[in-house]
């Protein structure tokens, strides 16, 4: 990053996911947009305005496009098809600064680990179940890795449950079941100012759990879009904490902070109970809730609301200006 | 058209269903509004200070109104309760300039040529069947026209269906029913431009199929508002081809492109599969979700984000200034 | 309120709630903003930018604070946790001005006398049971006070209502269980302008009802948060008459108008009938959907868009700036 020409900075992301926001808010913070396209996709994202250059690739060579990168001093910034696209080791592994923790990526990707940091920050969390034997209640059965919830089963007992798995190829995890409401928490981590910034909220909206089945299929949770969701404001300041322990266990088992956007995916128990089920390391899609307008909650630590694609653009060219990009890139 | 003083020209609607965001519109790209309301309901638009007038009648008569709205320089943007009130023959014919494509009302009425033109358009469309004795599997049937959803049944089986249809009075059509999420789809074509602009997403809020009916009646599906829907953003360069596809087959059909707003309504499987079970020729209710703030989607193509109602404004404002509201009017 | 230093005037409420855009409002409209906050919870809006002193204490000892909030020059700006932590006897009697018509926190208090309201004001109203033993259809109890739904069941007949009755504490209302979809209707009264201005919709997020509880518990109704709703616009001449129609009962039955923001909660049918099962005397938290902003609605009588903690606090400015605080509080 030394070679970087600050001046001609660019952020770099994968044409997909929360792609629109990211490189919309890098322009409008003065920064160059790069796109990189999965085949077929590229001619959409050329058509925007703020987006400066597409490239359309094979995503798992894009490793070998790093000295290409470079020379754009680029910053690339994960999301979660980037993580789906790319494989988290060859994440890990590129030679091209990018903007967050990378090494959380690795957690994000095993579902075991990711419970358990969940549980380490000493946040509420469902239990898991080593096997069907173990079971005695509904469960959720989660496939590895950031697939938009493809594969996922809801099974009623352990009979359903050994059902159920005879279809599943790879690795999974086996969790109970909490009844009530899906709400999703957007954080912002920000190395520059040393605090954590509480973004918003979302709902996913899946296929087919929230349409009109009238019982016709078995429950399927393929993430189709968000939906806004503001949270009863009485719960802000524990979500707030929760935020703040999950930065201080990131920190303790990963050796950096989460640096930039995460999120923490919750059920909240009609005892208004709050637990996770879930973390994503990376900006979220549900982010795009707030997208151009700029999440309300941004009004807490600035004047005029920001979108989430917006800050991350924000801390990099702050982290330029100031000579501490080493501090939020790895 | 020709004796029309552009400098008065003035944005007429019915006073209904997206009245509100159209006449905002207008005012703010500084044309003139005016609202045609049904008895009883003008004293509630004349609140609003972008109204300049409101004109009070019973709709079936607005074809008697024409020298009248000719007199004003007026273009009358039809919208669903356009269509319910005035209905659609008497939409064609009326002798004001009217924003659109106003052939396509015609298509729309009827639900079988309606189904027809989308398949004509290469998308993903439900079967649909001539008779309950072809029926393997659930169903919805519609009744033809915009009646925001009254009327609209599902049944589990062929059985049911005969049960269902002994109460029907009136053109239907009988519809697979496709197991999966809702998304309205939010489209504008500009003749000034020669392009297809993605505007957003909705899905319709419908009584009591979205309440919480604890199994007390059975579903209906009748539209009591619209709640905002952020699409999976690797869905979007798909969605964007299929309103190109539907803008040529309109062309073909009809022999002029879809000319501002139209809308095209599916569901999503948890495949991702979309699959598309209406079209609206024009504009729909479901795009005041961007009401005044504008849609981030229309960011693509603007610097700052507009609402449907304002993009139609601006497209007529445009068109007078260049010469061209032929091209944007039958 | 005569030794007032109009300069320093001072917006007091709650910190939960709708506190942030109260807080948030009155800040851009040039007030100073206090934060009362229950223990353990004034860490978080000390974050604020917007919030210029925070006071953490028991609030059940508000009215013992009286003199110190009178030396701040401060209104005091009720909401629902308000009514909740105080108690609305403390709040009748609390030496401090208040913005709105605090008798009516009294009649919300009392679920009886709150139907009793609405249907004065000739709204529609579900059917209020005296015992189980007249109930003929499903029901819904709802215990007195605003808890944010705690407690709240459904019974689907006079036998499940029975049993469910033995674990009730305290008073309660049984009311017939409407079946349609739910919209919360906002609106605010000025007294300085004269008028109901209608300003949104949103719907509760509830805990357990509307996650997926795939029938493993029994329906609850905790609100854990809100979802943004855009009307059906044919719907809004009757909804806003409804609002006048409120205004002019709580007049008579109070001797004040309900100035300031208020709510009706209701069922809307699939014959589209709106029909009102509870109202709220004060801003209700589901506005905070148009938080920062601001609701499109607002655009009926403004020039740009507001959210209600804003139009609270213009409305007090206003007052301060012509004389007429009196005519905004009680």
């Amino acid at each position: 990053m030394k070679d970087y020409d600050l001046g001609k900075l660019t952020v770099a992301t994968i044409a997909s996911h929360s792609a629109f926001q990211i490189l919309l808010g890098a322009k409008r913070e003065g920064l160059r947009t790069l796109a990189l396209a999965p085949p077929g996709r590229g001619w959409f994202y050329s058509r925007a305005w703020f987006v400066d250059e597409v490239w359309e690739l094979d995503l798992r060579d894009l490793t070998s496009m790093a000295d290409r990168l470079l020379s754009r001093s680029a910053v690339l910034v994960p999301h979660g098809s980037y993580v789906e696209y790319v494989g988290w080791r060859a994440a890990l592994e590129i030679r091209v600064p990018t903007f967050g923790n990378r090494y959380l990526l690795e957690w994000e990707a095993d579902q075991h680990r990711k419970m358990d940091l969940l549980a380490s920050a000493g946040l509420h969390v469902p239990r898991t179940y080593g096997s069907p034997d173990e079971v005695d209640g509904p469960v959720i059965v989660k496939l590895y890795g950031a697939k938009g919830g493809r594969g996922y089963f809801f099974a009623r007992d352990a009979d359903e449950l050994r059902e159920g798995l005879r279809e599943v190829d790879g690795p999974y995890i086996i969790q109970e079941y909490v009844v009530g409401v899906p709400a999703y928490h957007h954080f912002f981590y920000s190395p520059l100012m040393g605090r954590v910034e509480l973004f918003g909220f979302d709902v996913r909206y899946e296929s087919n759990v929230d349409g009109r089945t009238f019982g016709l299929a078995e429950p399927t949770f393929v993430v189709v879009g968000n939906t806004p969701l503001v949270l009863r404001e009485s719960l802000l300041p524990g979500v707030q904490r929760d935020g703040e322990s999950f930065t201080s266990a990131v920190s303790e088992r990963t050796g950096r902070p989460p640096i930039g956007p995460f999120s923490l995916e919750s059920i909240v128990r009609d005892t208004l109970e709050v637990v996770y089920f879930e973390f994503s390391g990376r900006i979220v899609a549900g982010t795009s809730v707030y997208m151009v307008h700029g999440s309300p909650y941004s009004l807490m630590y600035f004047k005029e609301p920001l979108d989430m694609g917006r800050r991350i653009a924000m801390e990099i060219r702050e982290a330029a200006e100031s000579g501490r990009l080493q501090e939020i890139v790895t």
